[in-house]
Protein backbone atom coordinates (compact mmCIF):
# COMPACT_ATOMS: atom_id res chain seq x y z
CA UNK A 1 0.00 0.00 0.00
CA UNK A 2 2.05 3.28 -1.40
CA UNK A 3 0.58 6.67 -1.14
CA UNK A 4 1.58 9.44 -3.64
CA UNK A 5 1.37 12.69 -3.32
CA UNK A 6 -1.19 14.60 -5.24
CA UNK A 7 -0.25 17.74 -4.60
CA UNK A 8 0.74 19.96 -1.59
CA UNK A 9 -1.00 22.16 0.99
CA UNK A 10 0.39 25.99 1.50
CA UNK A 11 -0.16 27.49 4.63
CA UNK A 12 1.12 30.28 6.90
CA UNK A 13 1.79 27.32 9.38
CA UNK A 14 6.10 27.03 9.12
CA UNK A 15 5.94 25.16 12.20
CA UNK A 16 4.30 23.11 14.89
CA UNK A 17 4.06 25.65 17.83
CA UNK A 18 1.20 27.76 16.84
CA UNK A 19 -0.43 25.91 14.49
CA UNK A 20 -4.24 25.58 15.48
CA UNK A 21 -4.60 21.93 16.00
CA UNK A 22 -7.84 21.47 14.59
CA UNK A 23 -9.48 23.26 11.27
CA UNK A 24 -12.59 24.24 13.40
CA UNK A 25 -10.45 26.27 15.57
CA UNK A 26 -8.46 27.76 12.73
CA UNK A 27 -10.72 29.98 11.16
CA UNK A 28 -9.71 32.98 9.28
CA UNK A 29 -6.59 31.15 8.47
CA UNK A 30 -6.74 30.83 4.86
CA UNK A 31 -3.82 29.33 2.49
CA UNK A 32 -3.86 27.40 -0.64
CA UNK A 33 -4.10 23.91 -1.72
CA UNK A 34 -1.58 22.62 -5.22
CA UNK A 35 -3.00 20.17 -7.11
CA UNK A 36 -0.46 18.60 -9.32
CA UNK A 37 -1.58 19.30 -12.80
CA UNK A 38 -1.59 15.92 -13.63
CA UNK A 39 -4.95 15.40 -11.26
CA UNK A 40 -6.56 18.95 -11.88
CA UNK A 41 -9.21 17.49 -14.64
CA UNK A 42 -10.35 15.95 -11.26
CA UNK A 43 -11.39 18.43 -9.84
CA UNK A 44 -14.59 19.49 -11.78
CA UNK A 45 -17.51 19.65 -9.81
CA UNK A 46 -15.33 20.48 -6.67
CA UNK A 47 -16.35 24.41 -6.29
CA UNK A 48 -19.91 23.80 -5.97
CA UNK A 49 -19.47 22.35 -1.84
CA UNK A 50 -18.83 24.70 0.74
CA UNK A 51 -16.28 22.25 2.75
CA UNK A 52 -14.02 19.59 1.57
CA UNK A 53 -11.98 16.91 3.30
CA UNK A 54 -8.39 17.32 2.56
CA UNK A 55 -6.80 13.84 3.66
CA UNK A 56 -2.56 14.57 3.64
CA UNK A 57 0.56 12.93 5.55
CA UNK A 58 1.92 13.89 8.68
CA UNK A 59 5.27 14.42 6.85
CA UNK A 60 6.86 15.52 10.13
CA UNK A 61 5.14 13.95 12.69
CA UNK A 62 7.24 11.73 15.61
CA UNK A 63 6.79 8.25 15.48
CA UNK A 64 2.96 6.62 17.01
CA UNK A 65 3.27 5.65 20.49
CA UNK A 66 0.51 3.75 21.29
CA UNK A 67 -0.59 5.65 24.98
CA UNK A 68 0.61 8.91 25.80
CA UNK A 69 -0.30 12.22 27.29
CA UNK A 70 -1.84 14.33 25.71
CA UNK A 71 -0.51 18.06 25.57
CA UNK A 72 -1.42 19.99 28.41
CA UNK A 73 -3.98 16.93 29.68
CA UNK A 74 -2.80 14.50 32.59
CA UNK A 75 -3.67 11.22 32.10
CA UNK A 76 -2.38 9.09 29.55
CA UNK A 77 -4.72 7.96 26.50
CA UNK A 78 -4.89 5.58 24.04
CA UNK A 79 -3.52 6.49 20.76
CA UNK A 80 -6.72 6.18 18.62
CA UNK A 81 -8.52 7.84 21.28
CA UNK A 82 -6.71 11.01 19.84
CA UNK A 83 -6.40 13.01 17.27
CA UNK A 84 -3.02 13.11 17.34
CA UNK A 85 -0.09 13.10 14.06
CA UNK A 86 2.18 10.52 15.20
CA UNK A 87 0.06 7.42 14.44
CA UNK A 88 0.94 3.84 12.67
CA UNK A 89 -0.11 5.48 9.60
CA UNK A 90 0.10 9.28 9.87
CA UNK A 91 -2.91 10.54 7.57
CA UNK A 92 -4.53 13.82 8.83
CA UNK A 93 -7.88 14.85 8.10
CA UNK A 94 -9.28 18.43 7.90
CA UNK A 95 -12.52 19.67 7.11
CA UNK A 96 -12.03 22.82 5.32
CA UNK A 97 -14.16 26.00 3.63
CA UNK A 98 -13.42 26.00 -0.04
CA UNK A 99 -13.30 29.92 -1.20
CA UNK A 100 -12.84 28.81 -4.71
CA UNK A 101 -10.80 27.30 -7.54
CA UNK A 102 -8.41 28.63 -10.01
CA UNK A 103 -6.87 25.97 -12.63
CA UNK A 104 -5.44 23.81 -10.18
CA UNK A 105 -5.33 25.83 -7.31
CA UNK A 106 -7.81 25.83 -4.31
CA UNK A 107 -8.13 28.48 -1.68
CA UNK A 108 -9.69 27.38 1.22
CA UNK A 109 -10.02 28.51 4.99
CA UNK A 110 -9.25 26.82 8.55
CA UNK A 111 -5.88 25.68 8.07
CA UNK A 112 -4.50 23.59 11.17
CA UNK A 113 -2.22 21.89 8.59
CA UNK A 114 1.76 22.79 8.26
CA UNK A 115 2.85 24.27 5.54
CA UNK A 116 3.82 22.42 2.34
CA UNK A 117 2.49 18.90 3.67
CA UNK A 118 1.85 16.28 1.15
CA UNK A 119 -1.58 15.92 -0.06
CA UNK A 120 -3.00 12.88 -0.26
CA UNK A 121 -6.87 12.73 -1.13
CA UNK A 122 -9.41 15.20 -1.00
CA UNK A 123 -13.64 14.58 -0.67
CA UNK A 124 -16.49 16.38 -0.85
CA UNK A 125 -17.88 17.30 3.12
CA UNK A 126 -21.34 16.48 2.97
CA UNK A 127 -23.48 16.43 5.93
CA UNK A 128 -25.71 14.16 5.09
CA UNK A 129 -22.57 11.71 5.25
CA UNK A 130 -20.56 13.37 7.37
CA UNK A 131 -22.30 15.68 10.15
CA UNK A 132 -23.28 13.58 13.36
CA UNK A 133 -24.20 14.54 16.82
CA UNK A 134 -23.18 12.17 19.47
CA UNK A 135 -23.91 11.76 22.95
CA UNK A 136 -20.26 10.94 24.22
CA UNK A 137 -16.97 12.77 23.48
CA UNK A 138 -15.15 10.15 25.84
CA UNK A 139 -12.35 12.16 27.56
CA UNK A 140 -12.58 15.14 25.73
CA UNK A 141 -15.70 16.16 27.37
CA UNK A 142 -18.98 15.57 27.81
CA UNK A 143 -21.37 18.99 26.06
CA UNK A 144 -24.47 17.67 25.38
CA UNK A 145 -23.72 17.75 21.99
CA UNK A 146 -20.91 16.43 21.98
CA UNK A 147 -18.86 19.24 21.42
CA UNK A 148 -15.76 19.97 23.19
CA UNK A 149 -14.91 23.39 24.88
CA UNK A 150 -12.66 25.56 23.17
CA UNK A 151 -9.70 24.69 25.82
CA UNK A 152 -10.31 20.88 24.40
CA UNK A 153 -8.43 22.11 21.43
CA UNK A 154 -5.34 21.31 23.71
CA UNK A 155 -6.50 18.15 24.87
CA UNK A 156 -7.70 16.53 21.10
CA UNK A 157 -5.41 18.15 18.60
CA UNK A 158 -4.94 16.46 15.29
CA UNK A 159 -2.54 18.64 13.10
CA UNK A 160 0.00 21.23 14.35
CA UNK A 161 2.18 18.39 14.75
CA UNK A 162 1.89 18.73 18.51
CA UNK A 163 2.40 15.23 20.12
CA UNK A 164 -0.71 15.28 21.77
CA UNK B 1 4.82 7.14 2.12
CA UNK B 2 3.81 3.65 3.30
CA UNK B 3 1.35 2.41 4.56
CA UNK B 4 0.90 -0.97 7.02
CA UNK B 5 -2.05 -2.56 8.02
CA UNK B 6 -3.20 -2.07 11.49
CA UNK B 7 -6.21 -4.58 10.90
CA UNK B 8 -9.04 -6.07 9.70
CA UNK B 9 -12.79 -5.03 9.10
CA UNK B 10 -15.03 -7.75 9.14
CA UNK B 11 -18.42 -7.15 7.42
CA UNK B 12 -21.38 -8.75 6.32
CA UNK B 13 -20.59 -7.08 2.52
CA UNK B 14 -18.86 -10.46 0.57
CA UNK B 15 -18.93 -8.39 -2.82
CA UNK B 16 -20.18 -4.48 -3.92
CA UNK B 17 -23.52 -5.38 -5.09
CA UNK B 18 -25.74 -4.51 -2.25
CA UNK B 19 -23.06 -2.64 -0.44
CA UNK B 20 -24.32 0.81 0.97
CA UNK B 21 -22.78 3.11 -0.24
CA UNK B 22 -22.35 5.39 2.81
CA UNK B 23 -22.44 4.66 6.21
CA UNK B 24 -25.26 6.62 7.28
CA UNK B 25 -27.34 4.66 5.11
CA UNK B 26 -25.98 1.41 6.44
CA UNK B 27 -27.74 1.66 9.63
CA UNK B 28 -28.32 -1.67 11.65
CA UNK B 29 -25.74 -2.98 9.90
CA UNK B 30 -22.77 -4.16 12.29
CA UNK B 31 -20.05 -5.85 11.85
CA UNK B 32 -16.47 -5.98 13.93
CA UNK B 33 -12.66 -4.10 13.48
CA UNK B 34 -10.23 -6.50 14.48
CA UNK B 35 -7.10 -4.14 15.67
CA UNK B 36 -4.03 -6.66 15.40
CA UNK B 37 -2.97 -7.07 18.77
CA UNK B 38 0.07 -5.18 18.86
CA UNK B 39 -1.93 -2.39 18.43
CA UNK B 40 -4.30 -2.81 21.07
CA UNK B 41 -2.87 -0.85 24.10
CA UNK B 42 -3.74 2.05 21.69
CA UNK B 43 -7.69 1.37 22.09
CA UNK B 44 -7.79 2.96 25.83
CA UNK B 45 -10.36 5.48 26.24
CA UNK B 46 -11.97 5.04 22.85
CA UNK B 47 -15.28 3.26 24.17
CA UNK B 48 -16.32 6.61 25.69
CA UNK B 49 -16.82 7.86 22.27
CA UNK B 50 -20.46 7.23 20.70
CA UNK B 51 -19.02 7.28 16.93
CA UNK B 52 -15.56 6.95 15.39
CA UNK B 53 -13.85 7.66 12.04
CA UNK B 54 -12.42 4.11 10.03
CA UNK B 55 -9.54 4.95 7.57
CA UNK B 56 -9.01 1.82 5.12
CA UNK B 57 -7.75 1.01 2.06
CA UNK B 58 -10.04 0.55 -0.80
CA UNK B 59 -8.15 -2.68 -1.61
CA UNK B 60 -10.20 -3.62 -4.38
CA UNK B 61 -11.13 -0.55 -5.94
CA UNK B 62 -10.54 0.19 -9.55
CA UNK B 63 -7.80 2.37 -11.03
CA UNK B 64 -8.48 6.57 -10.36
CA UNK B 65 -10.39 7.70 -13.59
CA UNK B 66 -10.07 12.02 -13.15
CA UNK B 67 -13.19 12.77 -14.93
CA UNK B 68 -16.75 9.88 -14.83
CA UNK B 69 -20.23 9.64 -14.72
CA UNK B 70 -21.27 8.46 -11.48
CA UNK B 71 -23.40 5.45 -11.21
CA UNK B 72 -27.05 6.01 -11.70
CA UNK B 73 -26.17 10.07 -12.74
CA UNK B 74 -25.80 11.04 -16.15
CA UNK B 75 -23.36 13.89 -16.31
CA UNK B 76 -19.35 13.55 -16.13
CA UNK B 77 -18.37 14.44 -12.49
CA UNK B 78 -14.66 15.39 -11.19
CA UNK B 79 -12.99 12.56 -9.37
CA UNK B 80 -12.19 15.07 -6.37
CA UNK B 81 -16.02 16.18 -6.26
CA UNK B 82 -17.21 12.02 -5.47
CA UNK B 83 -16.72 9.52 -3.01
CA UNK B 84 -16.01 7.22 -5.34
CA UNK B 85 -13.36 3.85 -4.12
CA UNK B 86 -11.40 4.65 -6.91
CA UNK B 87 -9.05 7.36 -6.44
CA UNK B 88 -4.83 8.08 -6.99
CA UNK B 89 -4.77 7.05 -3.05
CA UNK B 90 -7.94 4.55 -2.51
CA UNK B 91 -8.32 5.70 1.31
CA UNK B 92 -11.73 5.25 2.66
CA UNK B 93 -13.82 7.35 5.17
CA UNK B 94 -16.61 5.97 7.23
CA UNK B 95 -17.96 7.71 10.28
CA UNK B 96 -19.31 4.09 12.56
CA UNK B 97 -21.06 3.94 15.65
CA UNK B 98 -18.81 2.35 18.25
CA UNK B 99 -21.02 -0.65 19.75
CA UNK B 100 -18.56 -1.75 22.24
CA UNK B 101 -14.77 -2.76 22.45
CA UNK B 102 -13.82 -6.19 23.32
CA UNK B 103 -9.69 -6.95 23.61
CA UNK B 104 -8.67 -5.92 20.68
CA UNK B 105 -12.05 -6.09 18.43
CA UNK B 106 -14.55 -3.54 18.10
CA UNK B 107 -18.49 -3.83 17.46
CA UNK B 108 -19.58 -1.53 15.58
CA UNK B 109 -22.40 -0.10 13.60
CA UNK B 110 -23.00 1.12 10.32
CA UNK B 111 -20.63 -0.72 7.91
CA UNK B 112 -20.54 0.43 4.22
CA UNK B 113 -17.13 -1.29 3.84
CA UNK B 114 -16.44 -4.99 2.52
CA UNK B 115 -15.70 -7.92 4.13
CA UNK B 116 -11.48 -7.88 5.08
CA UNK B 117 -10.68 -4.30 3.74
CA UNK B 118 -7.53 -3.51 5.36
CA UNK B 119 -7.92 -0.93 8.36
CA UNK B 120 -5.16 2.27 8.20
CA UNK B 121 -6.39 4.13 11.08
CA UNK B 122 -9.29 5.34 13.64
CA UNK B 123 -9.83 8.52 14.95
CA UNK B 124 -12.73 9.57 17.62
CA UNK B 125 -15.25 11.40 15.71
CA UNK B 126 -16.51 15.05 17.84
CA UNK B 127 -18.55 16.79 16.75
CA UNK B 128 -16.75 20.32 17.19
CA UNK B 129 -14.27 19.41 14.57
CA UNK B 130 -16.20 16.97 12.49
CA UNK B 131 -19.75 17.98 12.09
CA UNK B 132 -20.51 21.14 9.90
CA UNK B 133 -23.47 22.25 8.30
CA UNK B 134 -22.93 23.95 4.74
CA UNK B 135 -25.08 25.70 2.69
CA UNK B 136 -24.10 24.05 -0.97
CA UNK B 137 -23.02 20.46 -1.42
CA UNK B 138 -22.65 20.81 -5.68
CA UNK B 139 -24.24 19.04 -7.77
CA UNK B 140 -24.85 16.23 -5.07
CA UNK B 141 -27.98 18.30 -4.15
CA UNK B 142 -29.71 21.42 -3.13
CA UNK B 143 -31.18 20.78 0.22
CA UNK B 144 -30.94 23.94 2.73
CA UNK B 145 -28.92 22.09 5.38
CA UNK B 146 -26.92 20.37 2.63
CA UNK B 147 -28.15 16.95 3.18
CA UNK B 148 -28.96 14.64 0.38
CA UNK B 149 -32.16 13.03 -0.64
CA UNK B 150 -32.22 9.27 0.41
CA UNK B 151 -31.16 8.58 -3.55
CA UNK B 152 -28.34 10.54 -3.48
CA UNK B 153 -26.38 7.50 -1.95
CA UNK B 154 -26.64 6.39 -5.71
CA UNK B 155 -24.52 9.63 -7.11
CA UNK B 156 -22.12 10.02 -3.94
CA UNK B 157 -21.09 6.95 -2.99
CA UNK B 158 -18.03 5.97 -1.16
CA UNK B 159 -17.48 2.60 -0.10
CA UNK B 160 -19.35 -1.06 -1.82
CA UNK B 161 -16.49 -0.78 -4.09
CA UNK B 162 -18.86 0.69 -7.12
CA UNK B 163 -17.29 3.14 -9.31
CA UNK B 164 -19.12 6.17 -8.53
Amino acid sequence: MNLTSIGIIHSPHKQATGTPVQSSLASGIEGTVEVFPEYAAGLRDLEGFDRIWLLYWFDRAKPAELVLTPYLDKTPRGLFARRSPCRPNPIGLSSVRLLGISANVLRVDGLDILDNTPLLDMKPYIPAFDAFKAKRSGWCGNAKDGSVAADGRFAVGESGYLNT
